[in-house]
């Protein structure tokens, strides 16, 4: 079964926790679109720095289409099958072309923009937000993407308001959903006629 | 308090029962963004049909930019004091001209398309869809409104998959808690600097 299952959320939502998990249940390879962008900065010689990172990502996508990243996952995975597991979903056109590996299903990670802010000033990493303002920016690069489309498609929504141990437990439990039906109730971002299920 | 609470989701999430539910609690008048367009169609001399109401809603961004239906929805209770709660919500441009009225809590519903599409068919309305087909074209629209971004950008996220009952539940919860608040920890779609809470 090629079957992908994609994970996207805003900055500080929990997102790559979520996809750890499923990985970890479906016992499938996580691959990150961020580590896909992370590799073409080191391919072009450039330094690991979030400005390079955001640079190569806006690039690509001017060289190869909105889709950009998600054609280099594909090709970087192209003799994995069985399911695996996509970090970093940020559109749905990468979305449409994830979907053509096989079933795609969505799972959209929320959190509320003050609940995002909160967690990422006490996670305080380096390339982490240092005010409002930082928070604002990150979100907005984002929704250009058209991250927002993603999440509104999403196949099933987990909301991370409360602590680690709840939206562990819930990234489980649809995990378990999503390997018992095979994805089945999964739409792909609307990409998959109904009558295909 | 001139606190306004708005309410978005996709085509079938349950969004206008969430908004009923939650005008309810908050003891405040309830208006629908779609109404106004409707009140529109009207005032233009025309009949109203599904095919109206997305024409004039497409002629009045042309007419008056992406927000239109918030302004003419401001300009419509401008004498109301108190916290008012609005029905569909459909992009962060909206957001912004509604935040003018003092504080916006942003209440997003979400189902998946399989899920919507399930419940629209059973409901089986005149303006209701016929296919997948219909859903996706729907969608579409909605999408190109923009109401992912504020769907992302949603203080509160409902996930409405399981019984009326459950959302019902649910929506009451979070009124409860936009109304101790006071709306407090809401960001109105980033409009709200964080310093300013």
């Amino acid at each position: 079964m090629r079957l992908t299952v994609a994970v996207t959320g805003m900055p500080g939502s929990g997102k790559s926790l979520v996809a750890r998990i499923i990985a970890e249940v479906l016992e499938a390879p996580l691959y990150s679109m961020g580590d896909v962008v992370r590799r073409e900065v080191v391919r072009r010689g450039l330094e690991l720095t979030v400005e390079n990172v955001e640079r190569v990502a806006t690039q690509l996508r001017e060289e190869l289409g909105k889709a950009a990243v998600a054609f280099l996952l594909l090709d970087e995975i192209r003799g994995v099958e069985g399911p695996i597991v996509v970090d970093g979903l940020r559109s749905l056109d990468e979305a449409r072309v994830l979907s053509g590996r096989g079933r795609l299903c969505i799972v959209a990670v929320h959190a509320s923009p003050l609940t995002r802010f909160k967690r990422m000033m006490a996670r305080g990493r380096r390339d982490e937000i240092k005010g409002w303002r930082d928070l604002v920016l990150r979100d907005t690069k984002n929704l250009e993407y058209g991250i927002g489309g993603v999440i509104a498609m999403a196949d099933y929504m987990i909301v991370n308001e409360g602590t680690m141990e709840e939206v562990e437990r819930e990234a489980r439990r649809i995990a378990e959903r999503i390997r018992r039906g095979e994805g089945k109730d999964c739409s792909g971002g609307g990409s998959t006629p109904y009558g295909e299920h």
